[in-house]
């Protein structure tokens, strides 16, 4: 029983500095619920001035992050600095050495995160990452224990909230992807190289976390299918309005008789669900288990303290163990133990998923292209559910078909749509989008 | 470390049926996530005969609760019996005999929570009850463990279905109060007596339990100030609609300087709120958080696997526990003990309380009215926000006034309400409800 548990924080940025202030502003509180006094004994990064203007007078400040893993006198790890390296040598140094580890860094587990877990276990220590996914929303928690009674069918996650935002801005004020882009750096939500961010790829990260943790896999990224939301036009947003739906980046992992579905790309969501009213930087989770059926989860996915908030929780869940009150276990690392050596997780490839879809298709407007592209869908076994065809102008010579389908396999509108291309009478590619009903 | 954690029944109703199910089905998931084998060892019910068709051969079926605590093999009690007796002496018995606890009864817990929580604590047995509030929503969950980190501000749920299915169906279809209640009886959504949902005892139950959680005090259900939604008049609804709200059975509680608000009562809500998009059955529950901001769990809130599911997750926290991986603790009877001996927690009666209001007069059509009403407000420094007069048909000689108010202190209000119900030509009592922004 420890009465005080010293830290070693590793980044002071955005996450850090937030991490330190809810410490420091709700000690008491703190106190109260571990029954020990979670103390930030060193804070590594790089600008040590700086550095000491935020933290208290008796906290060391040093710029070697391996320090923090040297120290004997510190029990937690906290990784707020984000990147693979350095961050990933001072998880395995500190995991080597016997602390428990906290960590915000979602690519580092998405990547690395068996290497981790793996070393965790043999170490018996906690990596605890609430902060990985969805920022204060504690999905982690829910998924592990709050609904550790169901079998998990699927998870579907607003988990980016650049993209989300910009999505909002083009659909309430009519913006093209990049004007909308625009906005999002100049207010701060999206970074100079906003890449990682709308391109889907920390959205991919991030249900690569979920996945494995709703099916007790190996977290697999090699597995995702990501595509972002840059090809996204305004007339696509207005579509789906018309239709009932609004677009959404979506992360989806799915448990199929066949394999496990894990994807990124933006979808059709009915307006009637919650998603499609989570706007602006909001995340927001949803999870299908076999008993309680469908849970969402919604708050800020990003921002220092909402962040702060989970790498906090987890403190708080390692000291009551450290402290004998006993919390969660490194509960990923065992069940991926028990799977690893005969790990046989079959992992789905897009071609293969089942979903319905969404597609435009510029046309001559001429006899016959219709009953062309009706019969390219009948041939590969495609359903359509509803399809329009807007009214070209006097004078124009080219109008848009508009389909929504029933559930088809991706493979087979992938070929429908190399074939509606090759047709003479269509003009440039076919824009094709998902959807997803959230039953 | 136990491989086999034997299980009593109490009850094998809705929620007890599920719990066998969904054990059942997920045992061998089960048996992973807790390295222990779940067994139900007893159920006591009172129709025997339908019980042994239900359960399988070697479950052992008794009428006598009792018998459950007195079992030396029975390693946890689950009591999903509901109502107080004999369940509150079942609990007390069975946590007497050192037997860990799993309820699923609000009423219980609401009532009877202090006396429970300090014989846990003085066995040294977990009373667990993530099933009391919310059904499958694990959010007893969020508030003790995963927004730890937080001081929280204020809980606020829709978290009686069967209200919120009479609200949903007199919006949607235009109906009077009795008659959305005779649907929901008729759909098997309301009871018989339905007085503890529509009266708001339930939600009060509910907001009891989660008040005590956010804010660490003893569970104290005299203090909730509780209004049903029988009085709600269709065309409040319709008012609210125009001014952008919905009508929202509401539990709250909130942190003020002055003391804890703990109430249940219909309230206006933003309809752009996501909780204003809670349909139907359907539960909600947000909590605002110091570092977090505002999270919020949506999800089935009763009904038999729904329950289950938020049942066996408790199980599975303390199969953990008891197989060395450490789960969590009985947080709450910790907490309150160190409470107890100097409990000096203020209660804000609700007269203190502070809302924004809506307000509906029935009025003579005449000069002076609307002067006498503003002059009334202003005595009691409230100030409208807005004021309509609905404009009055040739003939008719009555009319009404809708007004919203910024925040008034209650007691200011009610005293308001009479000097305007005193009026000469003012009609009928003045309708008063609260308005809720969520901020």
């Amino acid at each position: 029983m420890k009465e005080v548990i010293r830290l070693g924080l590793a980044g002071l940025g955005t996450v850090g500095g937030g991490t330190y202030a809810v410490l420091k502003r709700n000690a008491r509180d703190l106190l109260a619920a571990c029954g020990a006094e979670l103390v930030v004994k060193t804070v590594a990064c790089r600008n040590l001035e700086r550095a000491r203007g935020v933290v208290d007078e008796g906290v060391e400040v040093t710029s070697d992050v391996h320090a923090l893993a040297r120290d004997p006198d510190i029990d937690i790890v906290v990784e707020v600095m984000g990147g693979i390296e350095p961050a990933r040598t001072l998880v395995l140094e500190a995991i080597a050495a016997g602390k428990h580890v906290v960590t915000a860094n979602k690519a580092l587990l998405a990547l690395h995160g068996n290497e981790i877990f793996d070393a965790a276990r043999r170490s018996g220590v906690v990596v605890a990452f609430e902060a990985a996914v969805a920022g204060g929303i504690p999905i982690i928690k829910a998924l592990r224990e709050g609904l550790a009674a169901n079998r998990i069918e699927w998870v579907m996650g607003i988990i980016n909230g650049t993209s989300n935002f910009i999505l909002t801005t083009m659909r309430e004020k009519g913006l093209s992807f990049d004007e909308a882009l625009a906005q999002a750096q100049a207010l701060g939500y999206a970074e100079a190289d906003p890449t990682f961010d709308i391109e889907g790829i920390d959205a991919a990260h991030k249900i690569t976390i979920l996945s494995a943790l709703a099916f007790h896999t190996p977290v697999n990224f090699k597995a995702a299918s990501v595509e972002g939301i840059t090809k996204l036009a305004a007339e696509d947003i207005e579509y789906a309005e018309e239709f009932g739906y609004r677009i959404k980046l979506l992360g989806i992992t799915k448990r199929t008789a066949r394999g496990i579905e894990l994807r990124v790309h933006p979808a059709l969501v009915p307006k009637r669900r919650l998603m499609a009213s989570v706007e602006g930087v909001m995340n927001a989770v949803v999870v299908k288990g076999d008993a309680v059926g469908t849970t969402l989860y919604h708050g800020r996915g990003a921002g220092a303290e909402p962040t702060a908030s989970a790498v906090v929780a987890d403190l708080v869940d390692i000291a009551r163990l450290m402290h004998g009150r006993r919390a969660n276990p490194t509960y990923l690392a065992e069940r991926m133990a028990a799977l690893a050596p005969q790990d046989n997780t079959v992992w789905l490839p897009m071609d293969e998923t089942v979903s319905s879809y969404y597609m435009r298709i510029g046309v001559a407007d001429k006899p016959g292209v219709l009953a062309d592209i009706a019969r390219i869908f009948a041939d590969n076994a495609i359903s359509i559910e509803t399809m329009v065809q807007r009214g070209s102008e006097p004078g124009e010579e080219s109008t848009e078909i508009v389909i929504l389908t029933h559930s088809a396999v991706e493979g087979a509108v992938r070929r429908a749509i190399a074939a509606i291309e090759a047709l003479d009478n269509v003009h440039g590619p076919v824009v094709m989008l998902r959807k997803e009903e959230m039953n």
